[in-house]
């Protein structure tokens, strides 16, 4: 028996009768990709299947996440804990092999991936954290950080512009220890590349400043030795990320081979029998795989048990000779933050402050406790007010070729990749990653907040100029619809913080807990409040209340809770009675006690105004039948903010108006 | 008087005041890019300053929407409209001169940039329109669709992931009439362009398959000769789009020359004066400029009108020889429309099928009658059902370099760019653009999506597999928060039909009007209603009713409202009378009369259900205070689509047992 060739037929065999029994899935990349997949596993991959969280592990990606089943094949004989019983369950309720390799369910999976180009995003986070922490932590003899990352795309990844975006980055920032693994089958949904995408990816890649290699599995399918070759290569140029072109041929080995058809339908019954026999797969019985190929898989995996035992002896050593540097590391690994309950200081604030300078000013205390912090914008740090600034006592640096120690990022105008990167930061671990645009440009990097929160990776992102405050720049520039875009995303926290304690609050919680946070955060000057504090941890609070039961209720958020307040004010000296309740997060408000929200919201209280210069989508469960809502229903405009305000009703008396209206429909 | 370099200096002085005045804007692009601008618009561009309107103009897109200024001083000096008064009021409530620049608002711009990148997707689809309408229309001797399409851009649109997914569309498709004109400053927001831009941008596009062409105006600043050649040599080359990489100095002529500090802020007065000394211009007073200036510039206004004059000489003769395709054309410059209250076949279904397939239907029949229907999916046309399938009677082709007069159109894997493609096509006139994906992939083309709304383009999104019902791929494919992501943008017209027919009515209505509208569909099958029908296109009906007033009100959208149908039968065998609403469109209803309103959802009836697998946020207000909903409140899942309905919630059982507690806690 030639083992080599059985274990990659028993990943495309094994694939492709999941699917079948599933009668649901993507033949096609398994059965053209194994001998990729199979050759980095059996070769090159170091991971312990009895450690999966070994830090040191290398990394591996399958960015065209619809090939899971092979994923699911190749975690199985490589003994990462799927069994047979969870191959025959792909895709079925509750298994722990679901449609698309999913992070936090199937253990070994490193992200969620599915949505094409995510994954090769994620991937260059990863290996820019591994270069991060390497230069922070490495010492002469002491490599504790030294892993690669590897990603493998089709076609669809690379057509995605958000590819385009992080290998961008990944070439400018040097990323040597990446390596892009292309499954170039020249075949996508619609028939042949040809008809919509013919560039010339070498040299693409070759622009970007990648080292470009290439294999060729169409003329000779299962060559592991020219693919091992390939790999070694890009293993030894650390000065360029690198990519190896793999010419294959979609579900090879199957009548469907070269078609489309075999990309996302099961092969069939007929089919798979013909596969087995032109690939000489002896096995009658699905899902049965002879001895031969889980012992040569072992091998693998006593290997990478092996590379962990003798790291942990050289980390032994390191600990014993940077016992302080060691900590730090695993720390940083743990994930381990300040005490932020102690840091007392982040609440100060006095004078009037644009959210986005209170930000600044909180951001900056916590880098100085926080040296995971990591972080930067899609080129607008001046206006985002990111920048970790250095200080006496700390040199922040900027992360480039020259500087991966530096904590400062420069992500390019790239919001999309630098949101699926900071996914990868989380991922990899060692960093707490965060990064930073204009809100109106959440639109851009949605795909990678959604996945942020799917996965549970609590990335903080600051977005500034949130509303028609923007003024000047105009509607193109002003969110709307943002709010209710991000509150809407299961598991997304969203923070729009009145003034400075409250910022405090939205990074504190941001950076506590399993969920990404949107910090949320004007351009313009907010004044300081008396009453606000700690109390926008719980999400919505009374921030000033009146004698004895309310008349009504003026519930607001960021640059609204003003209005709120000064309303409160005219109404009182109209003898009407409210309360000025600010919400910076439903999200956290939603968690607390039934008894909290009503202390904070009574039932009863039905006279209600909601004011936030967003769209009123996320008002009407908290104005009820009764309540008035103040909202944006239309785009922005362009003009200095102070005019936009009131030509969109988010006026003083149009608060009080509408408070007076909402009590009498309730009479 | 140098008249060229005087008026290039205006350019840059009245854009800088204007600037100045507006104490907001960007002056950098202003005065780098000026001779660009200057040159392409004095020796190139065919337009007709008193017929902004004609046909076949030139079209300008300024990608680098922040460089309004100069696109106002260039519209300004050419006679485009734009008054002195008009430059002094940059950025001013409701002046034409917004800070960025928006079509519908100012005659003469193209198309709404600002959000980076967007511009030269735009540019993209007006040359595939030209390219298109010309193979249709164009007879020998009467190239009647003959004209360039010219783009700017700097650093930024091309760091944006949507430029290179469109620029390698239009490099596969052999888009040899746009140009592309890049000011190459170096300089983006946070410095210099190495810090994180590092690619070759000549060997990308080589790579794409344009033609690439260098002007070096940083060492020959105003150097109108080079240019001049550059711009005739990438209108030579016919079957390959070029871009002509210009070096420039961004902030030119100022003390600011050079530095990222000449971007986003006014240069100040001191500054300002001093560029005026630095560049040779005489006017002390600002907005002044000499009148050899106006003049000269002139002289391409008249060329314009004399193209346009002979243009027009030439189309009557194309209109004596080929009437009957002379009027087809005039008929799709108009938009004109089939007469869709006429085609009842449109709503003729019997066996049940998904809305996928109903559309697909629809589609087809509308196809055969309105030729400008014109459109594709990003790879993914077997699924989402979006192809023009060829008839006895129609050959409707694909569109290719071999065939640009085909109407199917290979988007590849590149939803952000296919979506502000379809912009482009829509602003160029002459087709009816529609694209498709899957409902979940529109969170990659949001920003698109939002353009469209916000310039009032007629696209129509084909968007299918929009719920749980994807089934077995999994959370990462199953949308949730689209819906209301959708809905809360202003303008954008959501529908999602329950049936063939609410299907028809969804497609009228996104051919009717001028607003994108959403097709939101399902992958599964759905039952035929004998209800539905027209009152779809009122958004919301009564779809089956009960005798006597309502106890309860189901309410629900695609494919929840079988549950609803089911429901109410299930209660009436209870005594308990409920009526099904079919929802379809949320904005279509909320345009309604308050008496139609009133008479689907009487505000008395306050025991509800609304039904959607997806956010619950989009309900609240119609569930209102005592009603309930069944909502997606977490990611789905992967599965058979059956099993997660049931594991969510989406089962008659629940619905009945939600009405019968919405009743109960009105009494």
């Amino acid at each position: 028996m030639d083992v080599q060739k059985t274990t990659i037929n028993a990943l495309r065999i094994l694939s492709a009768e999941a699917i079948e029994k599933a009668n649901s899935g993507h033949p096609g990349i398994a059965m053209g990709c194994a001998p990729i997949a199979y050759t980095l596993f059996q070769n090159f991959l170091n991971c312990n299947p009895l450690d999966l969280k070994w830090n040191n592990r290398d990394r591996f990606v399958l960015s065209a996440g619809h090939g899971s089943a092979l994923y699911y094949a190749l975690m199985h004989l490589y003994g990462y804990g799927i069994t047979t019983e969870d191959l025959k369950n792909f895709r079925q309720l509750g298994s722990k092999t679901p449609g698309h390799p999913e992070y936090g369910h199937t253990p070994g999976v490193e992200t969620t991936t599915g949505p094409l180009g995510q994954g090769i995003a994620n991937a260059v986070g990863m290996a820019m954290a591994e270069a991060h922490l390497a230069a922070t932590y490495n010492r002469p003899g002491y490599p504790v950080v030294d892993h690669y990352t590897y990603a493998i795309c089709g076609d669809g990844c690379l057509e995605e512009g958000i590819s385009y975006e992080a290998c961008s980055f990944a070439g400018a920032n040097a990323l040597g220890k990446l390596i892009l693994l292309y499954d170039d089958n020249d075949i996508t949904i619609e028939g042949d590349t040809d008809v919509t995408f013919k560039e010339n990816v070498g040299a693409r890649f070759a622009a970007q400043n990648w080292q470009v290699l290439h294999v060729d599995l169409a003329t000779s399918p299962d060559d592991v030795v020219a693919l091992s070759d390939a790999i070694a290569k890009a293993k030894e140029r650390t000065d360029k990320p690198s990519i190896i072109i793999c010419r294959t041929r979609i579900g090879y080995g199957s009548p469907l081979e070269g078609s489309e058809k075999s990309h996302g339908a099961p092969l069939g019954a007929e089919n798979l029998k013909k596969s087995k026999e032109k690939l000489g797969w002896k096995e009658e019985e699905p899902f049965a795989c002879p001895k031969e190929v889980y012992e040569h898989c072992a091998l693998a995996a006593n290997a990478g048990a092996e590379k962990e035992m003798l790291w942990k002896k050289m980390f032994a050593e390191y600990e014993y000779t940077y016992p302080e540097l060691a900590q730090q590391y695993k720390d940083a690994m743990a994930g381990k933050k300040p005490d932020f309950a102690a840091m007392e200081d982040l609440y100060s604030f006095d004078k009037p402050m644009a959210t986005r300078g209170t930000s600044s000013v909180v951001l900056n205390k916590i880098a100085a406790k926080l040296p995971t912090l990591f972080g930067g914008s899609a080129d607008l740090a001046p206006s985002n007010q990111s920048v970790m600034k250095d200080t006496e006592n700390v040199k922040y640096g900027t992360f480039s070729p020259e500087n991966y120690a530096g904590r400062n990022v420069h992500f390019g105008i790239r919001e999309h990749a630098m949101a699926a990167i900071c996914n990868g930061l989380q991922l990899h671990g060692g960093v707490q990653a965060y990064c930073a645009t204009f809100f109106v440009f959440t639109d851009y990097c949605k795909p990678a907040l959604r996945l942020a929160a799917l996965m549970g990776l609590p990335v903080a992102y600051i977005f500034t100029h949130d509303s028609i405050g923007v003024g000047e720049d105009g509607p193109t520039h002003e969110p709307v619809e943002q709010l209710i875009a991000l509150r809407s995303i299961p598991g997304m926290k969203v923070y729009r913080p009145a003034d400075g304690k409250e910022t405090a609050a939205a990074w504190i919680s941001a950076l506590t807990g399993n969920q990404p946070t949107a910090l949320v955060l004007s351009r313009q000057n907010l004044p300081q409040y008396e009453g606000s504090g700690k109390e926008a941890l719980k999400g919505g609070y009374i921030l000033e209340d009146c004698e004895g039961k309310p008349d009504v209720l003026l519930i607001g958020t960021g640059s609204e809770v003003e209005l709120c307040v000064k309303a409160k004010e005219v109404l009182a000296a109209k003898d009407v009675q409210a309360r000025v309740i600010s919400m910076p997060c439903i999200e956290e408000f939603e968690k607390q006690s039934e008894d909290y929200k009503e202390s904070v919201l009574p039932a009863a209280i039905k006279a209600r105004v909601c004011v936030e210069a967003g769209s009123p989508y996320s008002w009407y469960k908290y104005a009820g039948d009764k309540g008035e809502i103040v909202a944006m229903n239309t785009f922005g405009a362009s003009a200095p903010a102070k005019q936009l305000f009131e030509k969109f009703g988010f006026t003083v008396d149009n608060v009080v108006e509408k408070a007076i209206a909402s009590i009498e429909n309730n009479q």
